[in-house]
């Protein structure tokens, strides 16, 4: 039986998902359900599009991924389901599914047209549990839509590349639970247009001339404890979905602060990296 | 295997919910269980009925709902076991299953009598998950308990009627995840009175005199773009769970604020219907 | 198949605990995952050993605890898997597992030593996931590392006991989500040091001369209502875990607050008994 996961901005407080679960339970026995998060920013597309791009890569293929943000259908954003590197994910065309097919062309895509279309108060109980369903049980995406080709993309994930290379102006798209700032510049665009040439990080009034590949790193163990750099100082590196983060060593948001706090770091915010 | 939920006011951090779900796993190794909200206020039964009787009818028959607020037994709160509608709710008599009942019959209510009644420190691990895999198991109310029929009812939810039918005085009883606020006058009660009539929903300097099926009919595509209404505007909702709603189009209260903070209602505000 | 659990201080907004149940699910299609928590404040290990050991004792001996807090590995702080009463640890040696063999002797301690052990950005999932992994599919400890005999201790868990053993100096270690503060002794050492005397617990100006068994119990029925102690009162009581605690009774921190803040304890405060 298929893994679902469900990405919403329901937080956990309220019985929305439970509902959903309960739904899916009393469609599916066996199903195998993971939340993937439900602290989504309420309608933040982006938060929600950052973070299922980086959790569904480690779901077997075959799973299907339902998105619970931003989900009422418009005229401009219509239901959608789309099959990418064998994961299906169903959602309202808010360009969530666009981030993710800028990696990888998708196989399929489709526009869900059931046939009780009316206005729903809760179309992801009503709509994506009923497809999700479907999908699970060996359904045929065109079953349950027509195909579609006007997925929208999300312009805030792609940095712009200026002075001919020299520089790449990227800007905040995530903080996370420990305040890292993480920017919409990867690791293989920056790599692209380093070209083995020294470069700066720039940061606010910080310098950065290094990014780590682990926190770990970061402290060189062989130096004097009181000579080392620890707790508290800022280093960035390529995170664990190869983004440029920027981080506090042992940052706490509620004690200390973090890199979006001592820094000063919001969303939109610009970070720039100068080859020299 | 029946489905086991849990409805508390434990929050997620502590390792409270931990302990029974091991407890669960120890006892019954193929148990599904599922969280329905850990996150009620603590001690507010209006929320933890709210909250459950929106979600239970979701899940199939034969579930079996523990609920983990204020669930120390007094003498005036037995713990009880409901049956209703092939539901098992296993709770202190607080209400929370008196709200349920008020839908449906319980087929069987009883009052719980376990050997070993000594003072608990953790009643919902020592006493409800013991009943919980016990009916789980197949076993019958009869063994846990003697009848009961003293359950308590919640007045809050229950909206007055005045002026012969000319109009009903309800209050707020939820503010959810987006900030919206839920009363507690529900469509079909709403839909006996109002008769055909006209109507005016009363909230603060507010009249509404329209109560939309879903949030995406508040909006007219038909209109030019900035005819239209969107995001920031009020409007009234029968929410999925038919209860009159106030909501601000795509609210976020940690940004923009929500209708609870923009309106500035809370719990037990006054909300008002007016027939004409 | 063996129950795999996560203790993390990721927080359950962002991806990270998704991408370990995906990692675990391609792994093992079968695996039973528990979240025991991650809501850990960041870095703060003795929060992440409170929690933990008092939670690992309810889940079936076979169980995989998975410690995802402070898990880069350090020349100080190793890798290591224990195996105690049944249950296996995969944790940096922080001192997390250390607490846990302060009650049992572990039956087998290794120090991870992976073949491809170059610097990762998430230890948690390219490390501990891979050993859970192995674990679970019945493979030996032996097969993944070396033995080790090295495990932290943690201080703040000891309290001290002063004047021969006619006072009882302890510490606050945990608050929990309602406020409750509890201590750092134990019910078995201070029945071992109390002997049968008089004691008074000596909190800030406050002094407390009777230990709850239940919270049920603090309150006499048989007194007239007005008479009674009830919401708002101190107690103390030993917790289900047998700490001593400091409660206010139907407490509730974000309405009229919790012991935490109507005491004004923070962690590693002092809270004394003194025997008479």
């Amino acid at each position: 039986m298929a893994i679902i996961t469900l990405t919403t901005d329901f937080g956990l407080k309220d019985h929305f998902v439970a509902v959903l679960k309960g739904s899916i339970y009393s469609e599916l026995p066996d199903a195998k359900i993971v939340d993937i998060s439900h602290d989504i920013m309420p309608f933040n597309i982006h938060e929600c599009a950052y973070i299922l791009s980086n959790s569904y890569k480690s779901f077997p293929k075959g799973t299907i991924h339902i998105v619970g943000v931003d989900s009422e259908e418009t005229p401009d954003n219509k239901h959608v389901v789309a099959l990418i590197n064998g994961h299906y994910f169903i959602s309202a065309n808010t360009g969530v599914i666009g981030l993710i097919t800028e990696e990888m062309t998708p196989e399929k895509v489709v526009e869900i047209n059931l046939p009780d279309s009316i206005a729903y108060s809760f179309p992801v109980l009503n709509v994506f549990i009923q497809v999700a369903c479907h999908i699970a049980r060996g359904g045929t995406l065109e079953i349950v839509g027509k195909p579609f080709d006007g997925l929208h993309k999300l312009r805030e994930f792609a940095p712009r590349i200026v002075e001919d290379g020299k520089k790449i102006i990227g800007s905040v798209i995530y903080i996370d639970n420990y305040g890292n700032v993480i920017t919409n510049i990867r690791k293989n665009l920056f790599e692209a247009y380093r070209n083995g040439r020294e470069f700066k990080l720039l940061v606010r009034n910080h310098k950065i001339d290094k990014i780590h590949k682990a926190y770990g790193d970061f402290i060189d163990y062989d130096q004097e404890k009181n000579q080392r750099k620890g707790a508290g100082d800022l280093l960035a590196i390529f995170n664990s979905s190869d983004y440029i983060e920027l981080a506090i060593f042992k940052s706490n948001l509620t004690t200390v602060g973090g890199a979006s706090t001592l820094l000063g770091l919001d969303y939109r915010d610009t970070i720039m990296v100068d080859f020299e």
